[in-house]
């Protein structure tokens, strides 16, 4: 599908959202200069290495449409889900982990600096997290966040990622992988965001769908870039999940039916946002471009 | 100093909250047997291990002087603190910082399961800690936990220690070790069970000070008794620091300054805590407790 008008709208939309978070970012993350420096200067090396900011724009985007005007809320939120981001891609890139040289096209933090600061930059960059939430003032957000991020989540999914590697896996498997290790963060940051703007049970039960389809459609995709992505213009390298003998939901179900599927996820999310009828419906654009990202 | 009979019952008090804490952490902490059960035994197996649970009986010591009596608030935030002090201990124990194989008399979680395993029970025991905080209901507990084990606390103490290995250090900096690394998340363990009962700020700041002269006390105790102990009962093997080329407070002002600094300390505590006029006094009891302790 060739971008129409809407969507050049909407890749201005998501642009400028990005913009903010970069710019929130550094400002949440703590000072180059202030000690230990080591520390913070590998946390900001990791964060601001660039990044789609999907997560905290998606938490945004959904408080916003919400009716949530407080920036001294939604802001440090938004921040907390992209600082939890890259502390579990820092330690997923551990030796000890995936073993990942490259990352945004930057060598993997372990690679710039050493293995403890990695370690300790991830643990700074998960607690920092916590640190925002709290200060949206809700309790039910940090348990939202430190759920999705727990045993039976995030790391629950990054787990079983771990034990399925060389292994022969099923589509149920994979979807267990995919809906936890990425999925559960995506959909807390859609919940998050609809949480702190306040809305009924009903409608947070459709915002968790919007995620939960988003969400795998996403990582369906990071798989498809795998395979048939540009080195360049993901800043990792190609084929690294076949090498490194990863489950992969092409492996599974193979690559058009892959293709159909987040296709078939990403309508789905876009039928439940026409349900808010929204007067600006930033949802569609949001769905749109996960399931059309190259990078 | 001989025991008296204040110290026996003392013990008796100690050891009442720590077989409480005990069965919490066991009730807190996942299923072995829930998906992922590698993890979940992981967990339990660090967590499970034994301790003096200090942290935890700190929380509940001050909830309860200052009339604290909602065990869903302070069980769970209590707990919080145990999950951290574990999940410390693991990432502390890695290959790549310390590379410690004993603790309390067991293999370490990476010499007992892997490295990869050791450092995602960590990040889990990490996460539990931050969703039972939010169990009690307040945002500010969970921004005090989090700033105290952050950058500006723990971690940063941590990074010190490593960056301190094999070098001189004045007593400044083993004081911003110490003080830190150890020190923060013992007095946040005070403030939290303060700011739970919802003590006064006069009545905060001066918990705060009995805090940070425990905690201070706590880590010079510790560094005497990896000189001074009896390898049977601490449960690790005693000479490491010097082995590793820690900085230690012995190794800076000597043993005998350090025991005499440890016990002005807890002097010091004590008398703080007179101030509360307490009909029963535990903070006493658990100042000498932390002063006298072999293990």
């Amino acid at each position: 599908m060739k971008l129409g008008e809407q969507e050049v709208s909407g890749l201005s939309y998501i642009e400028q959202k990005r913009l903010l978070v970069d710019s929130l970012l550094d400002k949440y993350l703590p000072r180059a200069n202030s000690y230990p420096q080591m520390l913070h200067q590998a946390m900001r090396y990791s964060v601001l290495a660039g990044g789609k900011r999907i997560r905290p724009i998606l938490a945004l985007t959904t408080y916003e449409a919400f009716g949530g005007h407080n920036d001294n809320v939604i802001h440090p939120a938004a921040c907390a889900l992209e600082m939890v981001h890259t502390y579990s891609l820092i330690h997923d890139d551990l030796p000890c982990m995936d073993d990942d040289d490259l990352r945004r096209g930057m060598p993997t933090l372990h690679k710039k600096y050493n293995e403890a600061t990695a370690v300790l930059a991830g643990d700074a960059l998960h607690d920092i997290a916590f640190d925002l939430l709290a200060g949206s003032g809700s309790a039910a957000a940090v348990k939202e966040l430190a759920q999705a991020i727990g045993t039976y989540g995030m790391l629950g999914g990054q787990m079983a990622d771990v034990e399925a590697e060389g292994q022969e896996v099923s589509l149920e498997q994979i979807q267990y992988i995919h809906t936890h290790k990425t999925g559960a963060l995506i959909r807390a940051s859609v919940r998050i965001g609809g949480l702190l703007a306040g809305v009924n049970e009903k409608t947070l039960a459709r915002l968790t769908q919007y995620g939960e389809k988003t969400g795998l459609a996403f990582q369906i995709i990071d798989d498809i870039l795998d395979v048939e992505g540009d080195q360049s213009k993901l800043g990792k390298t190609i084929g690294s999940d076949c090498k490194n003998e990863k489950a992969t939901y092409p492996g599974v179900v193979g690559l058009a039916q892959s293709h159909d599927d987040a296709n078939q996820l990403i309508d789905e999310a876009i039928a439940i946002s026409r349900e808010f009828e929204l007067k600006d419906n930033h949802f569609v654009i949001l769905a749109r471009y996960i399931g059309q990202r190259d990078n």
